[in-house]
């Protein structure tokens, strides 16, 4: 590590300019990074808000958390989007970054053909649910996926609560906006490019193993509850009612359990007992339940702190499972003590912890969170200083109704 | 959609070169990515293959699935990473490359500042467990998440089967290496990077809205099991014994599920019984227990093919749950009708369908699957094409040991 941080370089996307239309979670979720990585984002919604406006969790007073914790460091705007004029202005707006974002289904006036005759060199992305245009969302993507049904410990699907597929997509979307950008700063030509949600999964799916493994092997691993798989690791219930998890990963970290819970001996006779090679990862998990058996009442005998405390020393990789109360409120990571996150004060919600881009840059670096606009906040600011409308262009617009008053 | 793709222009990331020295999911995840979006990785592992050689699933012969399926159109190397004249190869190929990827501690000879010294505009991205540096792995990082605690029916925290957290920093090792190259593309410089893991779930916990709600409002949500938090969305098992996901997002959606299902008249009568807005996303959360029992028996009495042909008519999002088995075997998505898959021959694997980036770019199209290389495969080559060494220089490294047999 260099120790220090240019603080005087631009943030890498300083410069870019990028139009977003959507709602929901993975299309804002990569704009957002954009933004975080010092793009200025503008997203725009129809008057009164997208359908995600108010999507729970809300406040008291109802405003949307979930909202204001999608759309942070962007610009808002609303217009009537069904309106000619709105769309005009939508267009005017799209041509001037040379940059969309969207997961409409980008027909008519949102067309390809029709944007690029507007911006030659127009970078344009769309989100869809699967490549042949079917609808779908990341609870119906994961029910087709298979982890529902290998999550858990019994045969029921069991759906993870993280929606995986919407965040992976979400970063495929900034991952293909910023490989096209650079594409574009070479040929000098912007492209459409497709992301298909169910698309997002099946190329997770596969690039983990799963296909192939099918397709070579015949079948796949059953529900496991919190073991590993082609590994050793487990949760297990402490003398305090908690539940900790640890995982084998190499050697060193088997040889650092039976350190930690002075169980080596016993450990070590596994390997006979059940004729398996318990200095690989495949013996460890063949050999798991006898493993399982051994450790159990070590954790029954110790607290969370004393286990905890000893696994770590020992080198074990081992974490206590915690609730989002937890975290929020006990954990340091989450914190500001962790340069990750800074205090935002959140319009219509408080004063919040935040967190900016993971990616810690030490020559440009990225700015640390900044609060999410109100719904249409740089309205006039945009039209404003992007197409250069006039206060009173911009009172004949809201007399006709194209902007909110 | 221009209803045509160019192929004449080369992939986006076509003349980028990049080393990694990594292993597991993360950071070979990530740069698999930049592969696949054209650029030339080149893995150097040591002699004999990193930890992740041997990684289940394994095929009956020992082939690892695992390490084949991450490492997809890389070129794959093994130094003697040991000895200082391995070391001084790898510099050199990395001064060459101008941008690496790691998770290695990059301490001493990988060090930042050692590396710079041979390539002043070097790009390097570090990933590490947490951001004060200590180890943490996929299931640890997920435990302290929050999410396990609400996965699931009950009390006990359910890991989730999917390695999301490690898929999602891939993603972000991604982003960074493209918002750095397009970076110095400007200003002429190279810098560091760090990434942890501990931060990538961190960033998405507060980016999806839970830390703020916490904050604000004081608590979060339970365990739903597969139901929707703030939305309507459940899960049923129909008469012939198979669970279907059904979500309800949008107004449109509801009213669709109660045509779809022929119970209009029964649902509409939930929110006089309830006192609740059936109109809103967030009424429908408040009814589901209700809507669970009014929607049961119908499913109850229909078999899973009679529901989806009713549901996906009236414009429903659902979905059935699969297996991966079911997956690969039954799924039209999961075949080479997908432009997404193609059928790769794999050394040591044999023939399977394998995925290239989801991201289907119109202007400067990715290339279709490739196969991973076998270990070690492209030693020779690489030395010889990057470095310039000769045979002879090749065959005195082997001598030394530095190079495998």
């Amino acid at each position: 590590m260099t120790g220090t941080t240019d603080t005087t370089r631009p943030a890498p996307l300083a410069g870019v300019k990028i139009i977003e239309i959507s709602a929901f979670v993975a299309a804002p979720l990569g704009s957002m990074t954009l933004a975080q990585l010092g793009a200025d984002v503008i997203r725009i919604d129809p008057l009164g808000g997208n359908i995600d406006a108010t999507r729970w969790p809300i406040t008291e007073e109802g405003t949307s958390i979930y909202w204001a914790s999608l759309n942070k460091g962007k610009r808002s705007i609303t217009l009537d989007l069904k309106s000619e004029e709105g769309q005009a202005i939508a267009t005017e707006l799209i041509a001037e970054a040379g940059t969309l974002i969207t997961n409409l289904p980008a027909r008519g006036w949102l067309s390809y053909d029709n944007l690029v005759a507007h911006r030659p060199d127009l970078v344009m992305l769309r989100l869809s649910g699967t490549h042949d245009g079917k609808p779908a969302v990341d609870y119906t993507v994961n029910a087709a996926s298979g982890f529902p049904t290998i999550t858990g410990s019994d045969e029921k699907p069991v759906n993870h609560a993280l929606p995986a597929w919407d965040v992976i997509a979400g970063m495929y979307i900034a991952n293909g906006i910023l490989a096209a950008e650079l594409e574009r700063r070479s040929s000098g030509t912007g492209q459409e490019i497709n992301l298909a949600l169910a698309d997002a999964m099946l190329a997770t799916v596969g690039n983990l193993g799963y296909i192939a493994e099918i397709q070579t092997n015949g079948s796949t691993r059953g529900p496991l509850g919190n073991g590993l798989y082609g590994a050793y690791g487990q949760s297990f219930t402490t003398s305090d009612g908690r539940e900790v998890m640890v995982a084998v990963i190499s050697n060193r970290h088997w040889r650092s359990l039976g350190t930690a819970t002075g169980l080596t001996d016993k450990l070590a006779m596994i390997g006979d007992l059940l004729d398996v090679d318990l200095g690989t990862e495949g013996g460890r998990f063949e050999a798991r339940e006898a493993i399982d058996a051994v450790l159990r009442p070590w954790f029954a005998a110790h607290t969370a702190a004393e286990s905890t405390a000893a696994l770590a020393e020992a080198g074990v990789l081992q974490g206590e499972f915690q609730t989002f109360e937890e975290l929020v409120r006990d954990d340091p990571q989450c914190s500001s003590a962790n340069p990750l996150f800074s205090e935002i004060e959140q319009p219509g919600i408080g004063r919040v912890l935040a967190p900016r881009v993971p990616l810690t840059f030490h020559g440009s670096p990225a700015a640390p969170a900044s609060p999410a606009p109100s719904l249409g906040e740089n309205t006039d600011a945009v039209l404003a200083e992007v197409l250069g409308r006039t206060a009173d262009d911009l009172t004949t617009l809201r007399e006709r109704g194209i902007l909110s008053d």
